[in-house]
């Protein structure tokens, strides 16, 4: 589903933007830390104090109603030569606990050292099945 | 509406990301360079290659079918302590021409010195009324 250089231009980039859309179809769109592996993209709930219990996150309480996601992955440059976007389109699951959550906490941790320190367990991973990727610009500048 | 706090921030980053819904609620995102006047944020189809009509563009699409759309700014830091995002949302009206089509699409090339050698007069323009902002983090990091 993906190629090769996109899957490169993804994994070197360190920020995505989840879309997410209530039962009525308003968006919802916030930053966040990803890892890919395989059809999948996965986001932890983490740590960071965001002023509200974690799992009543309205990015949470979408995907409950609406599983439809999309994820962009892009760095903005002041050359538009050098522009270039990856975009995800699946179906999010919510996952509590289990072999598939604990494994995705893990990669996480690997690719971000600032979630070793964090307490992870309790807190859910958005698994998001892709359906559809695809890409806009020179993925290579 | 927006804090001063919040308007400086905003106005200080180069590119948002768009998130808009079909009729069906499926998100789509992509990142956007914008300008923000008032109670509005404004967007333009540029001449950036697309590799499709400018007018038949997903976003635009989305927005006849469903006028509910969120923007997010935000810059990502690996000093998570330092990371903010100002989330807009609102109801997109496509402005095919007219004055404040010309006033905003000046506006952007104000801001976009990229934007000053494109013809962008017969493109349209998004218009973003904004109905809430919200915010996180340290804005003033």
């Amino acid at each position: 589903m993906f190629t090769s250089v996109e899957r490169k231009f993804v994994e070197r980039l360190r920020v995505g933007r989840l879309a997410t859309a209530d039962a009525g179809g308003a968006p919802h769109v916030v930053p966040v830390c990803f890892a890919s592996e395989g059809n999948n993209i996965y986001i932890t709930i983490d740590e960071k104090p965001k002023g509200a219990s974690p799992k009543g996150l309205k990015r949470l309480r979408n995907i409950r109603e609406n599983p439809q996601v999309a994820i962009v992955i892009d760095e903005y440059e002041e050359d538009w030569s050098r522009l270039a976007w990856v975009l995800f389109r699946g179906y999010a699951e919510i996952l509590e606990n289990g072999d598939e959550h604990a494994w995705a906490q893990d990669l996480l941790r690997g690719r971000y050292p600032q979630m070793r320190g964090m307490t992870l367990e309790s807190l859910p991973v958005i698994a998001v099945r892709l359906s559809k990727v695809t890409s806009w610009g020179d993925l290579n500048a």
